[in-house]
């Protein structure tokens, strides 16, 4: 099945916002071994209407985002109707759901909200129970020389999301009567870069029958993604694993602060974080998992030389002796944030995140790793010079892997 | 000018990928009055080659990103010249750089490198000083009815934006002779909702001469996009301003803890925060800014009640009579990191983000805000439903909204 995404908006192109829409449907198809075949984003207004018409001359499916709200430069309705030839009718029942969407809320429903029940002969309203934009799905029809199924859906996230499982996602696998023949699975790596990966397990993993794969490179990260049948996905999952057995973090696709929120919660370990350079970075990452409250609980952003000694105890002649960046510094940032929270395991970062503040012996980019546990404290060095935004997702990523290696350590379970 | 992108990668249908670069594009095209038309995703391989022919017979100038790599499925070198209609041929000097590209870090260049020497004939090289794969840029010729110029660049950020800004930007200023007759400006808003904006001011702005307008929602913040005559935009920034001269945070793009860095700075003060429920997204926020190390010391992420006591001295009777989420602990807090850190700005939040957690009285979502100078001390409490990713964002918004409103009211200045 031919699938394509179209995403209107003029904000996506201009640059001001990023398109994640593309990628989040893609995700979800993919779990129904969906896959899309082309993604097109157009600015709002007419240029939909050129774009809709190509799209439904060579797809079998095409799903459009954005511009079926009130406002004049939202036409995908009017766009539909035309490459289908068909009419837009009022819907009885979209327009009784509109006002009774205003009536809840207690406020009157503008004129220009009532195009929003116009919908194209033929066509299913689908409902949204979030918003004022009724989406809209046309049954396969013939466009050119093919069958192709249309559904318009609502632009902002916390609409088209609801609506795509509720109304999308069914309709799609009906069509699709889906095999399961094709799986993705990614798997995830810290600690290698893709030429190694490329050297060790390329020609290997092509060896394998009906497997689809492809790399991708991440701020100290390298993700390998693996489409197939099961059994092909298995055996090239097993390689990879051989190869590199400490630094493959995830077969399933889960982010290394996932991993670590998990592993801690397994052995019930707690962890305290001090952060210079990443500037809470890591905490962040960490609270992004649900669950994080159960094993983080303490969380020290030093920036300042003086809330290093405030917050964590370093001793001033640390600071003075080795600089804030040092290996010295970073042992006793983890040491403090250990003694001072009553954790298991500590970590701490000290860097330069740039663009200033480097110097020759220490340039932007460098960076100090600390660790401490109640039986063992170190440190490692990195050097990230791609830019500031790099340099914290790059060090928030060799934090979090010390503390995953620490916990494998313990634990003797590299899964 | 009629501008296209197409992004070859089948990580960015897959969803694996976000397509951050359209959007990084866009914006850096627009600084120089350029408008991207249309933007196009294609998978690894083939796909391409139709998308480049149907890019190039309709627009000025077209620009891919990626599929110039080594392996087997980059063919956009390949893609061209179909295309273009003529042949690939190994440019001198482009082998004599990938050689040396691989000689200064000591590695065998292999076999597979070689073909990236390879070019359109009538293309020039665009030499890539941060990885292996050349650029390609075909100056304009036919194409269908029109004339089309033609950019291939690599598809890692690291090496495509370096390129983009030395060999594309000033070609196609050089094509465009821009006028610079219409540029953008975005105006951010936080406090106020997208149907106020509407109410408000859409007709005023709808009726400034040559004026193009969008708006754009994103968690606890609206954008106004103003596209136009330098005197347009002037026009509807002072209708903005006059209507929600609090609100409006930037009239330059900036974001707010941009804003609030600079504020800081200016009015040579420290900041201290106090986070549990953002668990550093704030800080993390604010040290994306660089020169938050002049201005922000201290950063407390007390994730467990137990370190909201140790860290910030708030009394355990507070958090057993109210509860770690309440106004009481939140001024606590703010004070706590007031003192502690000696800054002259505190803030604190403490919420419940979810998915579990919540109440009855206290549903997810629900948090307080604190603040705490040397001479005032509140809270207030929002309400944020749609998610843990969306609370962490919109209460970090609220939360440099409520920095920047004392640092305003402290300078009597809202610029």
């Amino acid at each position: 099945m031919r699938i394509e995404i179209i995403n209107t908006g003029s904000e996506l192109l201009l640059g001001t916002t990023v398109n994640t829409h593309g990628a989040w449907m893609g995700t979800e198809l993919m779990k129904h071994g969906l896959r899309v075949q082309r993604q097109t984003t157009v600015p709002d207004g007419p240029a939909i209407i050129e774009a809709l018409s190509e799209a439904m001359s060579r797809s079998d499916v095409v799903i459009v985002t954005g511009g079926i709200g009130p406002t004049s430069d939202d036409i995908s309705r009017e766009a539909a109707a035309v490459v289908l030839g068909v009419e837009l009718i009022e819907d009885e029942a979209a327009l009784r759901s509109l006002e009774a969407f205003f009536a809840q809320r207690n406020r009157p429903m503008a004129e220009d909200n009532r195009k929003q029940a116009l919908n194209p002969v033929g066509a299913d309203v689908l409902p949204n129970p979030h918003g004022t934009a009724p989406g809209v799905y046309a049954p396969p029809r013939m466009s050119g020389d093919r069958l192709c199924a249309l559904f318009l859906l609502p632009g902002p996230p916390g609409e088209m999301k609801p609506m795509f499982h509720a109304e999308v996602l069914p309709r799609l696998c009906a069509l699709a009567d889906v095999s399961g023949e094709h799986h993705l699975e990614t798997l995830r790596f810290t600690g290698i870069g893709e030429s190694d990966f490329h050297a060790q397990l390329d020609a290997k993993l092509l060896a394998i029958p009906q497997l689809e794969i492809g790399y991708c490179a991440r701020p100290a990260e390298v993700d390998l993604r693996l489409i197939g049948p099961r059994a092909s996905i298995e055996q090239a999952t097993l390689l990879a694993l051989d190869a590199f057995p400490e630094e493959c973090f995830s077969t399933k696709g889960e982010s290394l602060e996932e991993v670590v929120v998990r592993k801690l919660t397994a052995q019930g370990k707690k962890l305290a974080l001090a952060e210079s350079c990443t500037g809470g970075r890591i905490a962040s990452r960490i609270t992004d998992v649900s669950g994080a409250s159960a094993v983080f609980t303490h969380g020290y952003v030093t920036y300042a030389n003086e809330a290093k000694r405030d917050m964590l105890g370093v001793p001033e002649e640390l600071l003075s002796t080795h600089g804030a960046v040092s290996e010295q510094v970073a042992i006793a940032m983890a040491q403090g944030a250990l003694n001072h929270s009553g954790a298991d395991i500590a970590l701490s970062v000290t860097g330069i995140a740039g663009p200033t503040g480097g110097t020759e012996e220490k340039p932007v980019g460098t960076v100090w790793l600390g660790l401490a546990t109640r039986g063992t404290c170190f440190a490692i060095q990195k050097l990230h010079t791609h830019g500031r935004e790099f340099f914290k997702q790059a060090t928030s990523q060799n934090a979090l892997d010390m503390i995953r290696r620490e916990l494998i350590k313990e634990s003797g379970c590299p899964g």
